[in-house]
């Protein structure tokens, strides 16, 4: 495996003669950048590998999206699009390979439609989580859009055509998507859906369409460029409450906590999708890394990281959910998360703290106080209403900031960025089948590799399904300490094979690991590079993005 | 558009010289049928149109498939692969084009694989529903299957690749699968679900895969023969009731009926997937066409069509509805479908029927004498409980006797088989957004094509999701009428065109307009035709399916 980016043969050089004028022409002086310093500063990644193209373009529809394509065809220069490119941690705005035009979508951002009636919205790459709740909520909207826990400044596009994830019964971002305008690599349009939208009225509210399914060769992928699609949203439930939970059991019984959640989930009892934390994922997000308790070593010992986690009154596992439906569904839900969690800690039911009525100032008034009577820090009162209001659907900045858990820095309340900032950090998402056996196994894998790296060990056991939970599993390192940016990438790459070598392959790939990501399945990438030479013969989008030829 | 089986360059000649000896080498003499009479037997069909394979094989492994496909690629003889072709009124075992091979799946008929704890199983396309529902029950499985209203000997994988239907909460069939295994054209194995079943823990319990998501390739289309798949099943629920609705209120609340119809199934107070059926579809399902009624027409008049239902006490709407759930779950399903639907007609929850105890049998020992009351032939207490199982996965071929309705002798009580014996139906199912203004719309489109082409009205309006309605609308004629098959035949291009023009896409195409199927979406065309052909440059599976080009 190589983590360092290849040079396409040609276009290591920069732009061909005349291209940068021709892109010029086509989006004006502001639609491209190619200084440079400039380019550096906007394509800056938190991983611990980068690329630099030769110039970054930023279309603002369609046709210019159509323009450049064609332009950079004729000079056969390479074209790696990004939504807004906020999936910090993932790659950001990295292509795999150096030089060649980088494709910002975030001036296309228009909200083209909200069907109220049969609650989908129609969007651009550019619309963030933050401006379609905006909108839904100027427009009196009885939809609730649903986000993913990162910035509010992401790309709802983007972050579902990476198959990112959400928190409501909505999470499964990818799976929301219906109906889709794609720029293919020959300059055409295509819309999926069954048919063009002059003659289909049903493109957007019937999945599967007319002959085989074509949306999905649009997730994680380099088929085309995807300029608008459908996002399916949901009603305001008639209730809405949220659990709090904290395990607080022995680790011997983990295995059964783990199954009894599942069984959750498939009887619909929980139709959130939580994020299980472990003491350190919590730790990152209430605190800053406690060099001074290092004590010469390269992660915490595990008599430190006790401490400091009694020191902030954090458990072993906490985690959030939301609860939906009619009140006689959420008596439901809240009589089964009683009686099963119940049984391996402390259940509070604290969805009242988002209420805009006496109960909810109550409950927030109480809140502080409870927290200490339970030996909390403050910080965990901060984070209360933010971590509620993303189970309904409502982006924040709150939890991104963990990025700048191991800056020298203290973390920044606002214009938050950690790409540009400088801040290192890596994610990993093994998916595991959600049984004991296969989740404690994949727990203790992990936690093997984080020691071996001498990492603190982070992970968050999100709830993709009733079938299937995603480690979410990341190093935090210091960008500044080059030996520790090798760690990081040891670190990241003997994970990566660890896990695919058990057969728990990540949900996402990074910009480090994005060309190989179908060595695994060496028919899958036979298959999947036949198509992309059919549809891309010039490997003109995106060439090795998720195990493709790159050249 | 053509509805005239095309005969392939080089195959309408019959087999290649040796094919025939080399075919039964791979599969046995009796996986081989090349007898014309013989032939003829194993695929008629129930529409009017047919085409006739040189020859028909049954191969019994995924190693009988890829030999057979490496065969046909020597000879350059089309295979048309169908899973067990039980599809009756959309094609059945019927290729698109004269002569090739028709390859048969129902022998590969293994269950692979039951995970209990993840609530999945693993299937062989020869796989029925009954099969897979004796085998849960005779293992004491707390899995339910869903099933289609169709025969009980239906392809479990077929049904869901040509994104068939069911009742129950997973009656998205195409949406349930998960993880495929495909022989491609050239013969090779190619394992979806993010990498091959060695090194991958979570193929059947993790949709999206990594990289582009490829399972959707394989709906309703000819790039490889799916030979194994995972199907996602659902754990009993606590409680089951069942409601039985007529819909009374006049013609012109009917619209404000389907709005609040959506909105059931959009807040979850609905979880099934009902069909809201006509006075005739209903018709067909309780009685046999009355001639004696026709008074010299083609087809009922508006007034014997009143007599006639009043005789039989059937109501113009009616439907029957699963409903799911834990008791507070159920409690509110009851709530609100008795508020909202009992503003329009009649409700019952009648779900003990099925109960296998004193109150089971009370209300069945009820059942007839309520009806007699009410006004109804005794046949609607023949099909309560078979009705109320379909809800729960339980599959019948009770009402897939309706193909017999035109037929001269009486509907048979078993061996159904109206491919065989001679009944003439043709279905097709325009996919329509789930408001008033699109349903109204569409309903009066399809009664003036009934009327314009003298065929009786017959519609049931399927509740896809929230968003989408599928109006299923057939045609029964007389096969033995040249006459009638003919206006049969009309009758669906005319409303194949009318729908496709209003933007109504039918979700499945029938044997008679596959190879039309994207002509309303060029540039969709053009795509898969491009994938198409780097997939299997010398289109030898399936030929024309759903789009691509025929040679």
């Amino acid at each position: 495996m190589n983590s360092r980016a290849t040079a396409l043969p040609g276009a290591a050089a920069g732009l061909a003669p005349g291209l940068l004028e021709t892109l010029v022409g086509i989006l004006g002086t502001d639609g491209v950048v190619a200084d440079s310093a400039a380019v550096e500063a906007v394509t800056r990644t938190c991983l611990p590998f980068r690329t630099h193209p030769s110039a970054v373009v930023y279309p603002r529809d369609t046709q210019q999206v159509q323009a450049v394509l064609k332009a950079a065809a004729r000079a056969d220069t390479p074209v790696w699009p990004v939504s807004t490119g906020k999936n910090w941690g993932y790659g950001e705005r990295s292509a795999v390979y150096e030089a060649g035009i980088t494709m910002v979508l975030e001036r296309m951002n228009r909200i083209v439609h909200v069907d109220e009636t049969l609650a989908y919205a129609v969007v651009e790459p550019g619309v963030t989580y933050k401006q379609l709740n905006d909108h839904l909520k100027q427009t009196g909207s009885r939809l609730w859009a649903d986000c993913a826990g990162t910035t509010q400044f992401a790309s709802v596009l983007g972050n579902a055509l990476d198959k990112g994830r959400g928190l409501t019964p909505m999470a499964d971002h990818f799976g929301s998507l219906c109906g889709m305008d794609v720029v293919l690599p020959d300059g055409s349009l295509l819309e999926t859906g069954g048919g063009p939208a002059g003659h289909n009225t049903v493109r957007h509210t019937y999945k599967w369409g007319v002959g085989p399914y074509l949306d999905g060769l649009f997730a994680q992928s380099n088929l085309g460029i995807v300029v608008q699609a459908g996002v399916w949203l949901m009603p305001a439930p008639e209730k809405f409450d949220f659990a709090a939970f904290e395990y607080k059991a022995g680790p011997e019984r983990l295995g059964a906590f783990i199954d009894d959640l599942r069984e959750l989930v498939l009887a619909r009892a929980i139709r959130a999708h939580p994020h299980l934390a472990n003491d350190f994922a919590m730790m990152c997000i209430l605190a800053q890394y406690p060099r001074e308790m290092l004590e010469g070593r390269r992660h915490l010992s595990e008599e430190a990281a006790a401490r400091w986690r009694r020191q902030h009154g954090v458990a072993r596992w906490t985690f959030g959910c939301g609860l939906y439906g009619s009140r006689e569904e959420v008596r439901y839900q809240k009589r089964m998360i009683r009686k099963v969690l119940g049984r391996y800690g402390l259940v509070q039911f604290i969805g009242a703290a988002v209420r805009d009525d006496a109960l909810g100032r109550l409950v927030r008034w109480a809140a502080p106080k409870v927290n200490r009577l339970l030996g909390k820090s403050p910080e965990f009162t901060d984070v209360m209403v933010p971590a509620i209001d993303l189970f309904r659907g409502i982006p924040t900045d709150e939890f991104v900031r963990q990025a700048y858990f191991k800056s020298h820095a203290k973390k920044p309340e606002h214009d938050i960025d950690p790409a540009r900032d400088g801040c290192g950090f890596v994610w990993i998402g093994p998916v595991v089948p959600f049984t004991s056996e296969h989740v404690m196994k994949a727990l203790a894998l992990t936690r093997r590799i984080f020691d071996a790296h001498e990492f603190d060990f982070f992970v968050e056991v999100i709830v993709e399904s009733a079938r299937s939970v995603i480690l979410l599993v990341g190093v935090f390192y210091d960008r500044h300490d080059p030996a520790e940016a090798e760690r990081a990438r040891a670190w990241y790459h003997a994970a990566r094979d660890a896990y695919f070598e058990q057969g728990y392959p990540p949900y996402r790939a990074t910009a480090m690991s994005m060309a190989h990501a179908l060595d695994s399945n060496p028919a899958a990438q036979a298959f999947l590079a036949r198509i992309k030479h059919a549809v891309d013969p010039q490997n003109l989008v995106a060439p090795g993005r998720y195990g493709t030829p790159l050249r």
